[in-house]
């Protein structure tokens, strides 16, 4: 008898070439799949909900595994968090029906996008988790913080909610299968050395948070005007994003699934919620 | 001509041997004085204020250093951080009178020590700052966080305030140069992943605040009585503190120098304040 894993991941992704197995090449996926086939005696393979890219962190990333029968969900966890390494930690392991799949049972995704405005956002403790912009002014005893305009941050989530194709904000080369992108929510708040981007939507195009932020600074440093968003969502000939943030200030924080899917239950009555939407060249960010 | 600079520190001390040089070993020091003697084209010596050792982290560690008057404090900093590896930083640089002593003149110094209950204290991007106790449990689903007794903790720190032996507190094997220590500030708050323990003292000796945090850990888990504290205090004979929490908590956040030692002037009328109380082995985290 097997069993299915439901696990969730944090991992710091910055010794990581990305999630996805690569030959050659240390990643989330192959980093698991080693530990999880140690653990079984067997290969076990990894689905995970979100590709994430070279150098993205997740503190919330979901995978699932089918593992022999005979392990329980604290057990997995507690053995794959003494053999994985430091970077890599299993926050939760659940059993799920069988029929299971991280990807296409998922609903919607969230991610956070951190800013480093203050100066500090160059210190080793924080630099490896944002896009640090503060610090760079001339200032002699440690100031030298970015202003952002606020207003325009915020104004320029706002434009982002609801149904839009998002194909400005995808990296090029990517194949049309679609663009359009239901955003739920998307926002700024505040950390530690500046402001936070949190965005949740039903599917992301490749890069499409790091387009979007990239493009808001932009915006917010008064580079660029507010209209440019509305305009590369309406798809305005010869309007670009601006350069995409970088990868260190991205984090999958969370992947939603409804509830009967990873409910346990044994009469096999619930099946997998919908088509699959959620094609293999979505949901790498 | 040449001018001092006080430098204000932040390192991750995971990848560092500790702060003082070492032949053959990557230590902050060693960074600190290759990128100055680099940028003034000739060898440039560093005092820090306390000796962190192997692992040990710096919010606000104090360094300095003399460099050619032709350079200014924004351009020292600017330039250290243009060639300092990411793991070192320079918060804040300041021209000071030649005479200023970064370990003798300082009045005090603080440190905080991160311990971790909460099982996400094993995440990869907590672990590494703090002793991560918890998540050892058997829940399956995350849970497994340490109670300990914040009754206690604070009880403990308690005992510490005021003048006393340390003795007890200290390394085995370190010269017996007087082990007074006043400490001024000792309290328990809270971080995002368990208590946080800080402790300002005019000086420090080696390891001193990782073994107060073990024994003050032990006493919180009802595994010895807080009479014990008292008692190392008081050098009751044959009573040992437990095992020094391990260095990757532990971080030192400030050092305090009376404000004429920092400050600039050209009449060379303030000297040193004091004696230097801070001898060679003291003040070795």
């Amino acid at each position: 008898m097997n069993r299915r894993f439901k696990l969730t991941l944090h991992y710091d992704g910055g010794a990581f070439f990305g999630w996805q197995v690569q030959p050659g090449a240390r990643t989330v996926q192959g980093e698991l799949e080693a530990a999880l086939s140690r653990l079984a005696a067997r290969p076990v393979g990894v689905l995970g909900a979100g590709r994430t890219d070279r150098g993205v962190h997740a503190t919330g990333q979901v995978a699932s595994a089918l593992m022999p029968g005979k392990w329980s969900a604290a057990e997995v966890r507690r053995a794959l968090n003494a053999i994985l390494p430091g970077d890599l930690w299993v926050a939760a392991a659940e059993s799920v029906p069988l029929e299971f799949h991280a990807r296409y049972d998922a609903q919607a995704r969230e991610y956070e996008y951190r800013v480093g405005t203050a100066a500090e956002s160059r210190s080793p403790f924080l630099r490896p988790y944002c896009w640090a912009l503060g610090g760079r002014g001339a200032g002699s005893g440690g100031e030298g913080g970015l202003e952002l305009d606020g207003g325009l941050l915020s104004a320029g989530a706002a434009l982002l909610e609801g149904r839009h194709s998002f194909r400005a904000f995808a990296k090029a080369g990517q194949p049309g299968r679609g663009e359009e992108c239901t955003v739920d929510l998307a926002w700024w708040e505040a950390w530690e050395a500046g402001p936070l981007f949190r965005i949740r939507a039903n599917r992301f195009l490749h890069h499409m948070v790091r387009y979007l932020v990239g493009t808001l600074v932009e915006v917010a440093r008064g580079r660029r005007p507010l209209e440019d968003v509305a305009g590369l969502l309406a798809g305005e000939p010869g309007l670009e994003t601006s350069a995409p943030a970088p990868a260190e200030g991205l984090f999958l924080t969370r992947v939603y699934y409804p509830d009967t899917t990873t409910r346990r239950h044994d009469d096999a009555t619930t099946g997998r919620l919908g088509t699959p939407a959620n094609l293999d060249d979505d949901n790498v960010a």
